[in-house]
């Protein structure tokens, strides 16, 4: 018996009870699902699952990084395509914001869901989120001051309370013209900022 | 005993309850407390509880109930308050939001809140929340189009993703600069509308 083979189908059990947590968690809400539940849909039970991931909080902890490393390697590979073009990145950004909305309509943000979920100021998913948001806020930050808006903070906050709206009010207000006015807007800034010579307002 | 005697004690029991809902939901959230803790908090037991709302749900409904009343109330004063001078209405919206945006920093929104502690699509309090944000925005498109943006629904949309962007953000990015940001771009708006003669862009 190789390590390998050995190892193997360890891996693979972990990322089932991962799966089956990011199946849960999203229809059912993070409180309403219990560990032996998750365990039970990834095929194996509550004790075995605790050799993976120690308690709950760590199971939600290990998942939300799962979600986040995706949307962080979705940024890398955008900011390596638009490498020195601030601009088209920020309006591609809200291109595929636009698209995602849809699915959002039904539970609105993941991320946004667990910060509510969790009222614990302390609980170790909330640091991850808040960590998160915040290397997003000064990504945009940073796309802003090279895209040489006059005011670059302010088109930041701009931009980002544009996107976090967007993301929050498909579920109340629906997303009949919502995605299609984000990008609008977002064209709009990139527009008046290129003309800015003309006039004294980022925006 | 008159009649008056008889059902005052009963009026201050309900209210009584409705506040100890109050104060537990927003610390604890909806699903982390239970009808017994409730009942407890307001001096009373689950059985007397149950005369009042029959259930839990009838309980987080009539409570939502309550809080957006204030939030219409607060909305009809600034109607009265601001007749006909529609773009100051929409100002002093964004500053009395900027001032609440403090206090969200700990817990976001109550009502965004509701929305992600309770997954079942069909819930009431989702309907009721749903409601009254679809209320909401039809009063911003209102105003938007009384002060003659040339793209009213393109400017109450921009209006919206601000201020529910506004509320969302706090929680992650703090409040820093989000609250001075919203009322300085919504005053530009305004002032943009204001010079729209020269311009062809309702922001």
């Amino acid at each position: 018996m190789t390590p390998k083979a050995e190892t193997q189908p360890i891996v693979s059990l972990r990322e089932r009870i991962l799966s089956a947590t990011d199946d849960l968690f999203r229809k059912q809400g993070i409180r309403g699902v219990g560990v032996e539940t998750i365990a039970e849909a990834a095929g194996t039970n509550k004790m075995t699952l605790y050799r993976y991931f120690t308690s709950k909080d760590e199971l939600i902890a290990e998942w939300l990084r799962g979600i986040i490393a995706q949307k962080d390697a979705e940024w890398d590979e955008l900011s390596a395509t638009y490498k020195g073009r601030p601009e088209e990145h920020l309006q591609e950004w809200s291109r595929r914001l636009a698209h995602k909305l849809a699915e959002m309509e039904k539970r609105g943000s993941i991320l946004h869901t667990v910060i509510a979920e969790l009222p614990e100021p302390d609980h170790p998913a909330r640091r991850i989120i808040q960590e998160y948001k915040r290397r997003e806020h000064r990504r945009v930050k940073r796309l802003c001051d090279e895209a040489g808006f006059q005011d670059a903070n302010l088109a930041a906050n701009l931009f980002y309370l544009m996107l976090e709206g967007a993301t929050n009010c498909v579920q109340c207000v629906g997303t009949t013209q919502i995605g299609e006015h984000l990008v609008q807007l977002v064209d709009m800034m990139i527009e008046n900022n290129r003309s800015q010579g003309r006039r004294r307002q980022p925006l």
